[in-house]
């Protein structure tokens, strides 16, 4: 089960694997990615995560490049690692070219990715819940597009981390809520789950895709709408949404007790729903 | 006169440059960078450069550098290339470390230069001036901070660009016009010049510096506040300041002619006095 890493077709040690100094995604942050989960050797979603990622490159007018090549290329990589519950990182920049801002011509896009074991959070955690802090959103206007213009996040989870708390969640300066560091965000009120609608400021997540399907299919009534700080607070239940954070139950904000700060049921339910999706 | 390339004390041919996938300039944007300018062989303003090198640097919590090794590496790269009207770029990163959005301990930074002749704007537009667009200013909210977060600047370039134009000024949601996508601006009413105020809002220019300090000696009055739409489109002139910019004048804004459309003076003479103590 060895960790790899790709660069443009040839797979090597992560340790070996460079870019060249130019490449515009180390210049600029003019690069898009995914991180996609393995479990019990599948990927999961893998259709959803190359949906977003051409969506990602199509909205910064990427050079056109074959959904099918990279699907090829990715499943390829994943079975060459044979890592049963891997985390399969996926990079594509606009290419290699002389600084200059506009986009280049023929720069020759650069496809990068990593697979190693995923890193499962920390059981403790699933039980207990987390514990988070706000900040206000400084990130830039397009959070639609996954792309590595991820230094407010950076800043955002290390102030987190300094606060003894395991995530921040971003709220504008009206006091929206959106999402955290890298996950969505969603609260339960009076058994109803709630989450800020997919706007340019949230990231369309695939795992808030999953999990809102899961209400559905659950009669779990879903409003896909703006709240503000004092619907958080005044939550029943919250958790964050995403890859690797799966469904992950959130008991205090701020110092603030969410509900009765304890895992609440509707959370269970969603968590032990999406597992049992992603383990079929 | 080679251009060369220079990564952590190795100098090298810039195509030969490269750095590891998981450097975190590539993943996360987490990077800084500077552009320093040479006259005749002599590098213009390099202290200021290095002053904001370390602010930008410190404002994103990097590990402690040196100021007095970064300027000996600096001096002697350019030393070595020895172009006499070199471009000087400067990039440094929080470091290596498998990807993970906290900061990570002993990451080591890296340190990446590059030098070439600089690209002089060609002489019809600072004769006849530069046509701009206006676009909505979707950047983080620390502008201030030199850092690689430049996906809404290369976009907004680009739009500039395929409008046939040469560069785009950002506007806020309320009409608060800030600076270009690589140049501050300041515009000229009644022989007074009014530029944006230093806030997380725009890059703290070093060639802006110079300009104010030069009108100060020239007897032009200075008001650095907010202004919005209205003010610059009423203006008698606008220009750029860059360190390639140098003091560029704008004539044209979304298809409206400034002033007279035609290059003013107090554009003509702050030019002047920047190449005059540029090439002193």
């Amino acid at each position: 089960m060895p960790e790899l890493a790709y660069v443009n077709g040839e797979i090597m040690e992560i340790g070996q694997a460079v870019v060249p100094i130019e490449d515009r995604g180390y210049q600029f942050g003019d690069a898009v990615y995914e991180f996609i989960a393995s479990y019990n050797g599948r990927m999961f979603c893998l259709e959803e995560h190359l949906d977003r990622l051409m969506r990602s490159m199509q909205g910064l007018a990427f050079p056109p490049m074959s959904r099918d090549d990279i699907r090829k290329a990715v499943v390829d990589f994943f079975d060459r690692a044979a890592i049963p519950r891997a985390g399969l990182y996926i990079q594509i920049s606009r290419g290699v070219s002389p600084r200059n801002h506009p986009f280049p011509d023929d720069a020759g896009a650069q496809f990068v990715m990593t697979i190693r074991p995923v890193e499962e959070k920390p059981l403790v955690m699933r039980e207990n819940g987390a514990d988070t802090i706000t900040v206000e959103d400084l990130r830039w206007g397009r959070c639609d597009l996954k792309t590595v213009q991820l230094l407010g996040n950076v800043l955002a989870k290390q102030k987190a981390m300094e606060a003894g708390a395991f995530d921040a969640i971003f709220v504008s300066a009206e006091g929206v809520v959106r999402e955290a560091t890298s996950s969505n965000l969603a609260i339960v009120k009076q058994g109803a789950l709630v989450t800020h609608p997919l706007t340019a400021h949230i990231l369309p997540g695939i795992t808030r895709i999953v999990v809102l399907d899961a209400c559905r299919e659950q009669g779990i009534p879903v409003e896909e709408r703006i709240f503000k700080t004092d619907e958080l607070f005044g939550a029943d239940e919250a958790f964050l949404t995403g890859t690797v954070t799966e469904v992950l139950p959130v008991v205090r904000v701020d110092g603030n007790a969410i509900g009765d700060g304890k895992v609440g049921p509707v959370t269970r339910r969603l968590y032990a729903a999406l597992r049992a999706r992603a383990e079929a």
